[in-house]
């Protein structure tokens, strides 16, 4: 399983557009047969901070993910949004095993 | 659905054993009841470096994952192992809802 952790920060007067257009992305990619989890995080200490936590099942996938109408979609909403740059971590999952995700 | 991701860096000598007592941790978390997932991660860029992604079901259950044995273990064998004091961001889930995690 192959994570990517997005950071993301909005400006201040996007942030109720911008939950409802990742909500939609979110429940859109879960349903990829390539993604296994899609989870969409507000941070606790600036509501104007989110996290995408993208879990994919295949080294394909992310990629896969990116020709979708939905991505596309987002992406046309959601980048002027955006207050600077995002920015993504890739990881391994070490824990669970990927049946667990 | 509370969440926290911890982000921690190891010294490279560490990293196998690290892996080790966090696998040990992080499959006894998640028997936890107010532990609904404990996803531990390792960075693709720098293999010292590892996301723990921990949800509660509760604001309790924080508190109550400190007071257990396999808790107090992992910090015995693990704080020496570490190359700089470990930080974590408090989130709430977004998407999914509390069934989905």
């Amino acid at each position: 399983m192959l994570i990517v952790h997005v950071q993301i920060r909005v400006k201040p007067e996007c942030v109720e557009a911008f939950k409802a257009a990742t909500l939609a992305n979110a429940s859109a990619s879960l349903k990829e047969p390539g993604i296994a989890r899609f989870d969409f995080c507000q941070r606790s200490d600036d509501p104007t901070r989110f996290v995408l936590v993208e879990a994919y099942r295949t080294e394909e996938a992310p990629a896969a993910h990116k020709q979708t109408a939905h991505y596309a979609a987002w992406r046309k909403v959601a980048d002027p949004m955006m207050a600077e740059t995002r920015s993504g971590v890739w990881m391994k999952s070490l824990y669970p095993e990927d049946a667990g995700w």
